[in-house]
């Protein structure tokens, strides 16, 4: 068999259970997000902002977005993250048993993210912190994983952090999604990846923009294993729950923001044709016939 | 009633008149707009330039624009800025009574997205000045709100220099709304968000480029609750002018300067309409039909 | 006669002699790229990089490049730099007639271009040398204006850097022209930009990348009001020449190395179809049966 | 003979022998890519991080592979890096004495860019280290040609680095060039520098993400010229293997697991051909036919 012939043969025994499918593609999307996106903020934190600076960590995520997207975008739609799929849940897009799957494993691949990062970043933590590993302080490489919050930060904060990230992140989200806007599908990974730029340039002070559950979850929940339980109580017990139940909150509410402030009021392309850019068309006949 | 049936009969029941509904998309647009970029500046500034530098703020605006038109095109045609506003009814496209609507709902617009950013940032103000809200000086926060001249700058300067690069904004947006340069209209979001992230590199040390009389006067306007009227009289009494009057100025200038210099010259499509097709077509090829 | 009528008028009132017409378009085109460009390194230099760093001089003058090239394509093709009209001629695409007067207006926009910045940030000068203008040293401008070179340079030197510097602007240039690379014409201005961008962080360090004999003669002489004629001797008598003939030599290295070392390899569509990309064929048909 | 007849002619003389003609497309590519890149590098360094962050770096090298890729997509497909090629030979798109053949041209093109990068830069390096070349130490610049590892990693992490660097190129180069996931031919050069400009920003800690054995070893073998055999015994004997055989390992490894994690199981097109046209029919409705 030609290695033309493997390759052509290992295309057509994929698998056609539509829901596995999807699974598979959430897991090894989120995967890849969450993998690049930690190593950037490995690259920055552990290099002690030499090798990056903020700027690179808001390109990196946000092209980090913009390839797990693209890679993930014709078998699962790319959620990549359970606030997005809540949203399209209360959309009606997405059976229920199919959210809390894929918010599985989403989270799954995150968690697999983080070990992978780990083992490749590995010497790096060491020279860090001289081999200790430690939650906070001076050699503290936590929040290479997860978010933790800015010592600023009164305890309800980062819930509002994260319903205000999340929902700029839905509101958006709807926006390009939202037919009747006209942004071809060709562009909406590249569209992503700058809408997550935008974020961190913007509400990436408190915490950090995780901005997704899994993102969030899964690697805290690999950092058990390196840095103790801690990270469940750093710097209180519960934040932890923040950047999960912020992030679902915020996704309903940025998405339904969206319809009931702009998406309903655009009108139907169908037969009102001359009704939906009134201003626009007489600027446009103006313009062409000088 | 499902879930996607209620997307469904939400989205039949939008307002179908057209300048409400272009208020209505305006106020929300200068909304988005204004708060996603007064959080940007927020975290620079409040944040000591250590979580985003000038280029982040640079790319973050620029984002922020084109997020916001691309969400509000389809409706209001996304002006967000009473100065675009106005370049458009001197070229006979808005009636002056929608100009004058325009503009106060776009200042509410942004004043409501000062008052938002405030609730959000509310916090990280508190660690930036000890609780002591002041409007200059080494605490001083209300540049995170509005704009104030540098300190080396005459009294007629802010004038010069926001009708200089609001002439810049308008020269270039009349360059890629003419017909005659076809600027494919998915482009236009993305162009004015690179537009508006070239200004920024190049005409923001004056005054930090408001260019936008809704986006200075707005926050201005909310921060006489948080900072004191002095907002108003600092550094002088009519400093606040400067950013209102200068852009509006500015924009027709830079618009008619458009049509003067290069528009009017640009050869009649009328009978040479076949010229458009082969960028298309070329677009068409390289979307590769095997 | 109604606003819009008035634009109307003035539209078909536009110049028709096509060389009076480019010619103005080469002047307006060169005068924007270089006002918006030297105002960018003003905002640089003057404000001692606290307002933007390297890279935001690379990305504000690669959207200079686009806009300005985006604003004048449709009327002159957008030269805006005497470099790219000389490479033009050696193609037989422009008369010598032209090529000498489209270098003249393309200078003298330059020059007014750099009066006009001058004008603009006339106070950001006098704080930052206390009124008195130097052309190097602690307090020296000169640099805003145009190129000097990094005192380890040797006399030499300069022309090389420029011949590589626009070589490789001109090399690219072809590549996105030739039809046989099949770059839709919608992407050109965008792609100039980028290749700005690109030369900027790669070649950038020992002149400032002029690769424009006008945007760096103009400039140079309208310093000679501002600094005094040191600018034409500094640091040694000759060394203006460099980025005039450096550019113009490097335009036609870089253009003609293009054509032998790839262009003129690429096959013809017409009858050569299975001919072009027989590798990249295999794998498409490979690709696209499973 | 006219000018354009020159042009005309030269044009009609390429050479017609398909491996002839990509291995002087792929000879060609390599210097470009490797000669923009290392003078990137260069500034970068040479520059003490004056003229040009890290941020510039990652964005400079990301359109130097634009430009590159964009420059020979239409003779040889713009490989540019024998791991590019092993992986298509892994697929059956290229015999294996092509393999060879691409990848002993793409080296030597590699050889000649630095060759050629040392000569623009000459006076730079005397300026840095006053004439006496050193690999590492205070006045090092062997780091300006290849790779030199992190102090802090292991004897296998060069070659751990360089799998997933180049896996991670890998892998989404089988994203983009997937016709499954319909990206567009136009959009590959921009993507693949977005994706370069990505990798740098996650994983170039360790050895500053050569991901590429042409473009490191290439310059390696120049630099035995000005620095002396050293760079092939620093930090130890065997180093310099790592960025070459990583780089094929990994591209192997990513673009076989695209394959079994997502492409398998993208469904097939065949019946379904017509979903690409909505896509497309969605931009030319953009395009604007009023």
């Amino acid at each position: 068999m030609t290695r033309a012939n493997l390759l052509s043969r290992l295309r057509s025994a994929g698998v056609r259970n539509i829901l596995v499918r999807n699974l598979i593609s959430e897991f090894v999307g989120t995967f890849l997000l969450v993998f690049i996106g930690t190593c950037n903020v490995a690259q920055f934190h552990l290099g002690r902002e030499k090798t990056t600076t903020w700027i690179g960590v808001n390109i990196g995520w946000g092209f980090a977005i913009m390839f797990s997207v693209m890679a993930t975008a014709k078998l699962s739609g790319g959620h990549l993250n359970p606030a997005v799929s809540i949203l399209f849940w209360s959309f009606g897009h997405l059976p229920g048993l199919w959210l809390v799957l894929y918010s599985v494993v989403q989270t799954a691949g995150a968690f697999l993210a983080a070990m992978c990062m780990y083992l490749y970043y590995y010497e790096a933590f060491d020279q860090y912190d001289s081999g200790i590993r430690a939650i906070a302080g001076p050699t503290g490489t936590a929040v290479v994983f997860c978010s933790y919050p800015a010592p600023y930060l009164g305890y309800f904060t980062p819930y509002l952090d994260q319903i205000i990230g999340t929902g700029i992140l839905a509101y958006f989200l709807c926006v390009v999604i939202d037919e009747k806007n006209k942004v071809p599908k060709v562009w909406h990974p590249m569209i992503f990846g700058f809408l997550v730029m935008m974020i961190g340039t913007a509400f990436g002070m408190n915490l950090g923009y995780p901005i997704n559950p899994a993102r969030d979850l899964g690697p805290r929940l690999f950092s058990v294993f390196t840095h103790g339980s801690g990270v469940f109580s750093t710097p209180y017990p519960s934040y932890f729950l923040a950047p999960i139940i912020g992030p679902l909150v915020g996704a309903l509410f940025g998405g339904w923001l969206y319809q009931v402030s702009l998406g309903m009021h655009i009108p139907d392309d169908a037969g009102t044709r001359e009704l939906e850019e009134p201003i626009q068309e007489q600027e446009e006949k103006l313009l062409e016939k000088p």
